[in-house]
Parts: structure tokens; C-alpha cells; sequence
């Protein structure tokens, strides 16, 4: 680099009046955003941010899996690029920063660093993910894997809500899912990934820190539960001679909730829960759960996946029902890069800031990024940790430093990497 | 009488092939029979009894209730009438047996008293309640609320299924809802009530009982419960920043179990268990349950409702959420009269079979006849206790039997009676 990181700093109206302008798009009259992937509200706030790439003064274009990239060149055409941003499609009634806030940092990033006539030895390059939230019977993070090459002909061709494919969706938001191959980065052209992401949990805004630093992108195991018991009649039928699913389904909760109660997992749920035919009159015959089971460590999300099978087995004795657990797929855990996680710090420390390390429980883009990528993540306090909700908010002020600590890092990252 | 009712016993033929005749009334293309009070097989079904009735002599009419009634005059025309019977409507996709069962035999008690020429001192009149599932939004027992002088001008007129009123759909069948009054029946024209009914449980099944003397028709408290905690991400959302209602309807399923396994009422059951937006990865935000609690003792019903209400506010403050509970009208339990209740364990006695005393946990007719007669139940045994089901049944030699108990506790009960 050419000039010192140190006096750089975004232009404050760059993060927040650009996150406005985004959260009119797709404005949904009953509150929030709604912006699925792939829609017209989509596109529109794709081309929106294209503009302001191009106003900036960065190389733009847009692959075939729709990701949207501005570049502003380095000064090393041999090395890798250095990548930061987000996704800009939301979930149904989302709020305005859940993606787009690391869109609009990572290029006010890159307007500050033009503005300073700083260039870097790597390019830099924003982009916008699309469809990371996987709505409408989508996969997630699909651009992101359309460049990790991680994105099969399978998901390509698998019928999401309306039996639409998401290769009709790409090539209905002006994608090319027949040269989706295209999309993809080999690891030689990228030399790390830096994240902005709202936390999306309390623990930031609840302990006081303005910084989050992200430590890993925690693992994820989904099991689908189905308890089989006799449906009966409530007032004639004894005790105990009841197979009762919904008493089977709630020492199922409630030994979930142990998973990670007693320390076995960082957080086990209980999201879904139901009883096929329910009458306040009738002894449930089948109930229906979907678990979720995270932790940063992979060898402990199947020590307690066995555990809860255990657990299964002995309340399905107790309750005389039969309980079927069925895993998913099992998302592992991923590590963030201890070289670029450093200068998150050291620009939370120049700026003296309270900054906190924890684990991204959340699902993000850079998780799929890390497989062509060094990757990190600086997250930025959700108040009281609310997300995917109109009630989504972050302090302006902790948007604007988040960038600032974006740009450090990036700049600290460029000295760095090869 | 006239004759010794030892040597009387119903034609088995006037049990069995009447039941096979009815279940093809409204039989389910899905399996079953679904006769839903007031439909076109309802009606079907009633008109096919009364031409059973007036081939045996009866005297046969309808009500403004759409109740069905046949008269065998006794010898005495200043006694009340001995009045048997049960319903003809069904549930969805119902058994053959749960209602049929009590009017078939009925008419057998009165068809055999005729073939022998046997005249009893009070009339006998057999009844086909109407309504007593209280299907499509209806409210149950209608008829023999009707005759009891229970129903309510609101009970009439508020919309079911469809915004049809009870009115409309007994005007539909038939009936005269306008002059409902004139279907009551004031207490000196009864002198007593005995139903049979199958069991709808397992415990004469399964405790080897081939009659059911019922003790007493349970009392029933229904409670809604509705439970707020906070929607919220489940990766991102620590164990203890949440306010699970997923976690808390568990604690409430397992409490309301607790109050029957504790031995404070009879059974207690959570037929209904919800959330309102579940996902598998959102902590969540609102369940609903609905609770229904038994017992043949108000004041323990009472009891058990207080005990439950403190439990949920201990569970509410654990797991940090607002816990609402609802309580619906209490049903309160009814004793069935003990003079006729000995005339059915004499019956079964004297015929030899091993009899059980036992509670009704389902709701009967019988309880709201018990407003203006003494009234008394019998059961025969359900296999396997299944009932509200196609796969209902008892063994046809039970109904035979059961039908010549009821008999036999008629003519006993004749005599004693005033």
C-alpha cells in the first residue's frame, strides 16, 4: 500500500444512507423486507448497488449464478484477490441488515480507500452474494458455493415452492445456470475473505462489545424426530395404558434442551413441534419435532447425536411409543483464519473499541468461502439480538465502526498475504 | 309384570343384524361411518329404526329435538315411563358400535318383552337421542338436552361450521326448533334412564370384564394453555438469553401428566400441543396447548386445576415466558343411581358373567337425563379399547349379552321403581 491505514476511515453516509436506500426495496406492507432471492426486489437492489459499484469507480459485473462484484485493482496483477461483502436477499419480514450491511461496508471500504488514492497490492473486490437465505424451497448460500464449486447439477435441478426449479430461478434473475461452472474461483485467485455481518444473537449488545470477532462458524446438525404412539380416547382411557406421543414428544424437548444445558453442545433446539391430529380430547397418536443441534466442534454435535439417541430410546421404553430420529445432513463446523481473525483485533485495539470473540451460530456465505479462502468475520451487535424480523437494528454508529474495523483488517491483510 | 323376566332374553339377530344394517348407513368410502348429526344419512339411519320400532308394535315419534321415540304402554298409566336408548350419529370415519349399540338393544329389551307377552307396569319407551357427537361446531347431547330443558335460545342460535346455527341444522333433519321447549320432559314422566353403550376404553377388554357397571359419568375441566416466550435465532441465541415456549409447553405436558400419575385426579391428558410459526432453526416464540382433566370428584378436579396453576407459574418463571391458562366450562361428574345400578350387577349375576364396576371417563346422554331421572349405564367391552374409529369393535356374544343385562335390569328395575 501506498498510504498509511492508519488515517483511513469510511464516509459514514456511505453505510448508512445506502442501507435506507436498500430497505425501501422490497419494503413489505406489513412491515420489514421482504427481498427473496431472485426476485424482482432482488434484482432491483442488485442493479442499485451495481450503480453505486460503477459510481465508485469500480470494475463491475455480475456472474452466472447472479453474484454481483466491483473491482478496484491492486497493485500486483500476480497476487490473489482480496474479497469482502455480503448477500442482499432477505427472508420473508426481515429486517434492513442482515446481508446488505456487509455489502454497503465492504464497499465503503473501497470508496474510502479511493478516496484516499490508497491502492492496495491486491485487488479488492466487493461483492454480493445471491441467495444466501435460501428462501422459496432454495438452497442457501448458493452463490457462494456457484464460486467454491460447491453447487451441483442436483441442487440445479431439484423443484423448490411452486415445483420452480433454482435453475429457472437463476435464469429468471438474468443468471446462466447451464455455464453455472463458470462461477467458480480456484483458490489461486483469491487471497482471503473478510465478512461484515450483524450478530443476529444478544451477546455483543447484552456484554457491552462492539465488535464481535468471529472464532468459527459453528457446526450444524438437523434431525427430523417422529414419535408413534395410539391415539385414544382422553377420558376413557387409563394411565396407564396410554401411549401418549405428545408426553413421548416433551421428554424429547426437554432432553434436547439437556444436550446443551448439561455442556455437551453450545445449543440444542426444539423449533418444531406438533401433533399430527390434535383434539384436546384424544391421547396423541403421532407427534412430529425438528431439532437443531450447534457447536463449534464436530466430534461433540455426534458424541451428542448419540447421546440424544440414547435418551430417545429410553423415553420411547418409558412411554411405550416408537420414536425414529432421522439426521440430516450434518454442516461442520469451520475455523476462521487466525492470521485475519488477529487483524480484526488489532483494529478494534487502534480504534479502542470493546470488541468480544465468539462463534457465528448463524450460517454465513464465508463458511462456504473458507473452502477457496482464508476467511474471517467481524460481526457488528444486534439490539437485543433480534434478526429475521422487521425488529432488526444495530446502533448506526456500530455499522460505521464495524466498516472502519473492515478496513483495517483489509488493509493489515493486504500487507500480509501473499 | 306378568311374567318371570328369568326366562326372557332378546333375539340375538335383533342386535347383531341391526348394527351390520346401520353401519351401512353413512358407511365411509375411507373406512368407518360417518353419520354426522342432522345429515342426510343421519336422517336415513333414524327412519330406519322407526320403521324397526312400528314393525314391533311400538309407538313411534319424533321430537322437536329430532329425538326418536317408541312407546310399549305398560299397565300402569299414572307411572313415569323406563326410558332406554342411546344415539344413531357418529363422529368422522366413527365404529359401527358407539351409539347404535344402546338403541339396537333397547329395542331388543322391548321387542322380546313383547314376543313373551310380558307387560310391564311402566311404560318403556326406547329413545334415539339426537346429536350427541356434536359434530360441525355443534354442541353434543343436544336432544337429550333438549328433553332435559337444558338448551339454551344461544345454544340454537350461534354458527357452527359454515355459520350454520344449531337451529337451521335441526330444521334441516326435521325438527322444530322454534318449539324446542315442547321436547322437555318434566321429571314425574320418567321414573328412570338406563343406557347401554361400549366402553370406549380397555379396561373391561383387558381385565377380562364381559359387563360394565359404570359408577359414575367423570366430571371434565378443559383448559386452553397458551404460552409467549421470545422467537428467536437458534444458532445464534445462547441457552441462556431464551425464552423458549417450545421448552416451557414441554414442562406444562409433563405437569398436566403428573396430576393424574400423582394420584390427584383420574386421568389428565394434553391433546392439543403447538407452536405457531415452528422452524427448525428458530427458538420458539408462542405454543398452544389444550388440557382436558377427569375425575369423578368435582372438588379434586378443582384441586388439581389449582395445583396445575401454580406449577405453570413455576414453570413461567424458569424458562422466562407468560403462561395463560384458559379454563372452559367444567362438566361436573354424575353418580349414576345406585338402585338401578344393582339391578344391572343382579342382571349379570344371575346370567353368570363377570361384571366390573368402573367410571365413565367419555361423556354420555345418560348424564343429562340424570337432570330429570335416576339413571344407571351399561357397558360392554371395546377390544383393545379402540373407539372414534373404524377399527371400534366388541365381540358380537358381548352385545347379545349386554343387551340381555339391560334387559333384565329393566324388568327388575320395574318393579321396584314407583
Amino acid at each position: 500500500m501506498t498510504s498509511s491505514g492508519c488515517d483511513l476511515a469510511v464516509a459514514a453516509e456511505h453505510v448508512v444512507d445506502r442501507l435506507d436506500a436498500l430497505a425501501a426495496i422490497g419494503a413489505d406492507p406489513a412491515g420489514g423486507v421482504t427481498r427473496l432471492a431472485y426476485s424482482p426486489e432482488d434484482v432491483h437492489a442488485r442493479e442499485t448497488v451495481a450503480r453505486w459499484m460503477a459510481e465508485a469507480g469500480l470494475q463491475v459485473w455480475i456472474d452466472q449464478a447472479t453474484n454481483l462484484f466491483g473491482r478496484l485493482p491492486g497493485s500486483d496483477p500476480g497476487a490473489g484477490a482480496l474479497l469482502s461483502g455480503s448477500h442482499l436477499d432477505s427472508v420473508t419480514r426481515a429486517g434492513a441488515l442482515d446481508g446488505p450491511a456487509g455489502v454497503v461496508a465492504a464497499l465503503a471500504v473501497a470508496q474510502a480507500l479511493c478516496a484516499s488514492g490508497t491502492t492496495l497490492r491486491h485487488d479488492l473486490v466487493v461483492v454480493a452474494f445471491s441467495n444466501e437465505e435460501g428462501t422459496r424451497g432454495t438452497p442457501g448460500m448458493v452463490g457462494s458455493k456457484a464460486m467454491a464449486g460447491l453447487l451441483t447439477p442436483e441442487d440445479l435441478a431439484r423443484p423448490g415452492d411452486g415445483a420452480v426449479t433454482l435453475a429457472e430461478r437463476i435464469r429468471s434473475a438474468g443468471g446462466d445456470p447451464q455455464r453455472i461452472a463458470d462461477a467458480r474461483w480456484s483458490p489461486d485467485r483469491i487471497a482471503g475473505f473478510i465478512e461484515l455481518h450483524i450478530e443476529q444473537g444478544p451477546v455483543l449488545h447484552s456484554e457491552g462489545a462492539r465488535i464481535g470477532v468471529v472464532t468459527e462458524v459453528t457446526g450444524q446438525l438437523s434431525v427430523a424426530v417422529t414419535i408413534t404412539g395410539e391415539a385414544n380416547h382422553a377420558g376413557s382411557t387409563p394411565m396407564n395404558h396410554r401411549r401418549d406421543a405428545a408426553v413421548a414428544a416433551a421428554r424429547v424437548v426437554l432432553a434436547v434442551e439437556r444436550l446443551a444445558t448439561d455442556g455437551h453442545v453450545r445449543v440444542a433446539t426444539t423449533g418444531v413441534l406438533g401433533l399430527r391430529t390434535g383434539a384436546r380430547n384424544v391421547v396423541a397418536g403421532e407427534a412430529l419435532l425438528g431439532v437443531d443441534i450447534r457447536d463449534g466442534r464436530a466430534e461433540r454435535i455426534a458424541d451428542a447425536y448419540a447421546r440424544l439417541d440414547r435418551e430417545v430410546t429410553d423415553i420411547a421404553r418409558r412411554t411405550r411409543t416408537l420414536i425414529t430420529l432421522t439426521p440430516g445432513t450434518c454442516q461442520s463446523p469451520v475455523a476462521t483464519d487466525r492470521r485475519l481473525t488477529e487483524h480484526i483485533i488489532d483494529a478494534a485495539d487502534e480504534l479502542e473499541v470493546p470488541w468480544l470473540e465468539l462463534p457465528s451460530g448463524a450460517g454465513h456465505d464465508a463458511q462456504v468461502m473458507s473452502a477457496i479462502a482464508p476467511m474471517a468475520m467481524v460481526f457488528v451487535p444486534s439490539v437485543g439480538g433480534v434478526s429475521h424480523s422487521p425488529d432488526e437494528a444495530t446502533d448506526p454508529s456500530d455499522l460505521v465502526l464495524g466498516a472502519n474495523v473492515l478496513l483495517r483488517a483489509l488493509v493489515a491483510a493486504d500487507a500480509q498475504l501473499p
